[in-house]
């Protein structure tokens, strides 16, 4: 079973809302903070029939026409398992 | 400075209609896709004046306040910097 892990990140310089209302909320608990990120997730099982190396290339192709959209978003790539 | 890298997913068995609409459409493009999770991802940085064990601490905590929801979601908590 190989499963890859993809983080999507804002790039920098684009507004991120969500974060500055997290970090607005937390220093309104109470705590220190002096930034926060927000991004999202993938944990994508491929199966038993594929290569780590071939799994890499083809969650990269799914960052580019899915996951991720290049105008404003980073994607991070790791197999796990 | 130290910066916490929290990840958020759903437990097992809470539906993850985002994974399943990714998977169907990752399906459709041609991809052999067994399952897709989703999660979220913050990233939050808590400035210089706090140790790596302080920060995995009150993360932890922001984490039960605020950030994920112990009824559906797990969290993850890695210091990255």
């Amino acid at each position: 079973m190989v499963v890859a892990e993809v983080k999507i990140e804002l790039k920098k310089g684009v507004a991120d809302p969500e974060g500055m209302n997290t970090k607005k909320t937390l220093k309104l608990l109470g705590w220190d903070v002096d930034k926060v990120e927000t991004g999202k997730l993938f944990e994508i099982d491929l199966g038993d029939n594929i290569s780590k190396e071939e799994a890499k290339k083809e969650v990269e192709e799914m960052c580019k026409k899915l996951l991720a959209n290049p105008v404003i978003q980073t994607y991070d790539i790791s197999i796990i398992d």
